[in-house]
C-alpha cells in the first residue's frame, strides 16, 4: 500500500475526527493531519476507541501547504461529480480506479477531505494533482465524512506496495511550472491559461509518472519555452 | 446491482442506525430490517439526514426469521476472521469476492450486520448462506458497525463514474504527432527520439485523456512548434 497520509481539511465535528483515527487504525495508518479543526474532546476519543493513539498523534496546521509538504501527490476527494469536461478542477476518477494507479507507488501521498457542509474549496481543490470520488447515488451522493474516509481508506488498502522510481515533488511542481512557461511562450490565451494548466496538473497526475518520464517531459518542455524565448 | 435488503441484528446505539439510512441512500439502498433494535429517536434521525425515508420506512421484526423471509441469499458479515479451515461457521470470503460473485445476480439478498459489541451470535452465523468479511488490519480489524455497513454497500454498489467522452483514435495520434512535431523543433538527439515518443504515447494512455485534453494539448504543441520552426 502507498504511504497514505489522511488530511482533515477544517473539520467541523469532533465525533468524525474521532471515526475516522478509528478507521485509520483498522487499515494500519496512522499518519493524521488535521488543518484548521474543531476542538477534540471526550467525543471524538470515544469514537476513536482502540484508534485513540491516531489521535493523539494528530498534527494539527493552519494551512494546507503545511499539511501537504513532503507528499508527491496530493488527491482531493469529492461527492460532487461535475459532468462538463472543462471544469477541470472538478472532473474526478472514481476511487477504485485511483487504488489500481496506485498500485506500486510507495511515495507519500496526501488523501484530502474538506468540510462536512461545503466540503473543498476551489483554490484547495486546484492544489489537487488530480480528485477521487466514491461513485454514488445521483440523488443523494453525499456520504458522511467519516464514512466516505472509511471507503478510500478501505479501496486503497487493497493496492499494493512494490518498487518504482518516483519523481520527488521538487521535480514534479518544476515540470508544471515549465508547461505553464510552454504557455507563457507560445502567448496562450490569458482567460484560458489557468484552466488549461490546471488540466495539464490533472492529466500528469492521472497518469502518475516515473522521475524519469517528469525528467524528459521537464526537458522537452525546458527546451521548447528556451528556443522560443531566445529568438524573440 | 443485487437486489439487497440491510439487516441490522439487535443494533445498541441508534446512530449507527441512523448514519446506515444515510448511507444506504447514498447507495440507493432502501430495504431496512431492524431485529430487536434500540429505541430510535432524535439522533438516528439527524445522522440519517437525507436518509430519513429509509429510516421512516424500516421494519422492526423480533426475528432473524422474519427478517430474511423472502431472500434467496442470506449473508453475514463478520470482523473476526477464523484462520483455522474447521470452523466453517466463521470461515468467510471478502466482500470484493463477494460482489464479484454477485455480479449477474437479480434475487434478493439479505446483508445481516450484528451488534456493535458482540457481532452476530453463533447461531445467527449458522442460518447465514455465506459469511463475508472486511480485509483490514490484524491487529485492529473491527470497524463500526455503520462504516462496515457502509463499505459493504460500496464495494455491492461499485458502478461506474460517467467518463468523460475519449478521444478519438485520430485525435490522438495527431496529438502524439504533434509532440514528435516538439522534439523535431526542438532538435532532440535522434537517437532518445523514438523512447521519449514512446514515453509519451505511455504516459498519454495511463492518464487516458478526453477529447478536450488531446485537443488543448494539440494546439500548446502545435503553436510551440509553429512559432519555433518559423523563427528558424
Amino acid at each position: 500500500m502507498a504511504d497514505v497520509r489522511i488530511v482533515l481539511v477544517g473539520p467541523k465535528f469532533e465525533g468524525n475526527i474521532g471515526a475516522i483515527a478509528r478507521s485509520m487504525a483498522n487499515f494500519d495508518l496512522s499518519d493524521l493531519y488535521l488543518v484548521d479543526p474543531c476542538d477534540i474532546g471526550d467525543e471524538a476519543y470515544r469514537r476513536a476507541k482502540h484508534g485513540s493513539s491516531v489521535l493523539d498523534n494528530a498534527k494539527k496546521v493552519g494551512t494546507l501547504s503545511e499539511a501537504v509538504e513532503g507528499c508527491f501527490l496530493v488527491v482531493g476527494t469529492s461527492g460532487i461529480v461535475t459532468k462538463g469536461e472543462k471544469n477541470y478542477v472538478r472532473v474526478p476518477i472514481s476511487v477504485s480506479e485511483f487504488a489500481d494507479r496506485l498500485d506500486g507507488y510507495s511515495e507519500k501521498v496526501a488523501v484530502l477531505f474538506g468540510r462536512e457542509d461545503i466540503g473543498l474549496l476551489q483554490d484547495e481543490l486546484a492544489r489537487c494533482d488530480l480528485l477521487i470520488t466514491i461513485p454514488a447515488s445521483d440523488s443523494y451522493p453525499i456520504l458522511n465524512l467519516s464514512h466516505a474516509a472509511t471507503v478510500v481508506m478501505y479501496e486503497l488498502s487493497k493496492a499494493v506496495v512494490s518498487e518504482p522510481t518516483p519523481a520527488d515533488e521538487e521535480e514534479k511542481e518544476q515540470m508544471l511550472s515549465f508547461f505553464d512557461g510552454l504557455l507563457d511562450s507560445i502567448d496562450y490565451p490569458e482567460q484560458r491559461k489557468e484552466n488549461t494548466s490546471v488540466m495539464f496538473r490533472r492529466l500528469m497526475g492521472r497518469a502518475v509518472p516515473t522521475k524519469w518520464e517528469y525528467n524528459t517531459i521537464l526537458g522537452v518542455f525546458g527546451d521548447a519555452s528556451k528556443i522560443i524565448m531566445k529568438k524573440r
